[in-house]
């Protein structure tokens, strides 16, 4: 193998990763992050540098199931090769689940062009050890057909400064809900929305609004007066990051990508 | 509150537990148990020494949605107080998920007349990140359908020797199997499995012969064969602790006990 002679190929590839244990996505001076360790797996396995594009950086303690990314690399090595490589070196709350070739066009920000996150809750008077780190806690019954009630608010293209952490960074607060909703499954709520993209702790800030509806000290309207007031001082607070999953990033039909790395009863 | 004239009081309770950072349920001298830590924040409670029985061991490893213990106590404290104490003071890898006073004739192991064990495994190429700790990891696709045909082999009473750990201290290999079942979801097997008691491993050693199964090594009928030579040696592997969980006990018919703790879509 001489790898001087290879051309450079774009890779794309879908990361499962347990953030419980990362300051986030997003490389780090002195703090370890899930994207630092995957380079350093990559580069190990490439035998040179390699840095990788996401479709969109997670906070701290929040997981993914569908995070994908890409990379270029004139390391020759087989789909299988980065796949058995990786997961040998990357510590085992961090695990891709495919590697495929993809033309030098394809970009997994840019080309994205819906991402669907997961939020879990548990409303029961007990905690879960099991999922401590996978859903967020509440010791109160919460009245979820209220909060699906709420959530149908957001649905549609609208200005979700409401929804908006202090430090976001994107140029417009403009987004498109595609689809939102509630469902329970005995002491616990599960919460998809999909969207083109989406402002920083705008998923998590969304939760914690439709918790005060599920609590009852708002009526399920209240979500479309606050989107109405752009105002974040008004909604609810920002629920905690280990409910929230980052489940499938969406690309343009042409684009034929594996799914992402689903666990039981499509949890 | 003058506790020194209390009568004695029998609670049972049930408790969920991530057995990955536990040397087991079994108190140890220089190890972490479950039991020593769940006796510790009890007695903190209860502002005194307290002892619990439970329905039946775990090992290292092993996880719970449905262990039951009981102890007795002359502290005069309220179910919500034992439930809100104790996970309080408990790190929160262990979880009580109630706890009801019992008639003194309770007794949490010797009149338990089931238990319940599921175990998941995941049997795509790549692990899974977020499930590392509950599932076992097995590189090659199985065949689900040959796994539950050789699991029903198992179903009745019946000397289970050839599935018993080495170092088990049960007086009788002998062994009720009221119910199994293997279901695929998915990329994920889930096999369940009650019986009157089990031997040491004995979940562990039939997930195991199921697997060389599920590759195609052995035909179904092997498990009637190894049942029938009740001989360990010829079993499979024992299979991984990760994937193993104590869902539910069960008791006779007048014990009105509340259920486990049991995550999304029953999981």
């Amino acid at each position: 193998m001489n790898d001087a002679m290879n051309a450079v190929t774009r890779w794309a590839a879908c990361i499962e990763y347990d953030g419980t244990a990362y300051h986030g996505w997003q490389s780090q001076p002195h703090a370890a992050s899930v994207q630092d360790t995957l380079e350093t797996a990559l580069s190990r396995v490439a035998d040179r540098p390699i840095r990788v594009v996401c479709s969109g950086r997670t906070d701290t303690g929040v997981h993914a199931q569908g995070q994908i990314v890409h990379f270029d690399t004139d390391a020759d090595r087989r789909a299988r090769s980065w796949l058995l490589g990786t997961n040998r070196y990357l510590p085992d709350d961090i695990a891709p689940q495919w590697f495929v070739p993809v033309p030098e066009t394809f970009h997994a920000r840019f080309q994205a062009t819906a991402r669907s996150y997961r939020y879990w809750l548990t409303d029961r008077e007990a905690p879960s050890a099991l999922w401590r780190n996978r859903a967020w806690h509440v010791h109160h019954r919460l009245d979820h057909e209220a909060m699906a009630a709420g959530a149908v608010h957001l649905l549609g293209r609208d200005d979700f400064s409401a929804f908006r952490a202090a430090g976001c960074q994107a140029k417009s607060p403009v987004r498109d809900v595609q689809q939102i909703s509630v469902i329970r499954e005995g002491d616990w709520l599960r919460l998809d929305i999909r969207a083109n993209a989406f402002l920083h702790h705008m998923v998590r800030n969304i939760v914690g609004t439709l918790a005060v509806i599920g609590r009852g000290e708002a009526d399920p309207a209240w979500t479309a007066r606050l989107l109405a007031g752009r105002d974040r001082r008004r909604a609810g607070m920002t629920a905690p990051a280990a409910g929230l999953s980052l489940r499938h990033v969406s690309y343009p039909p042409d684009t034929d990508l594996p799914g992402p790395a689903v666990g039981p009863a499509g949890w």
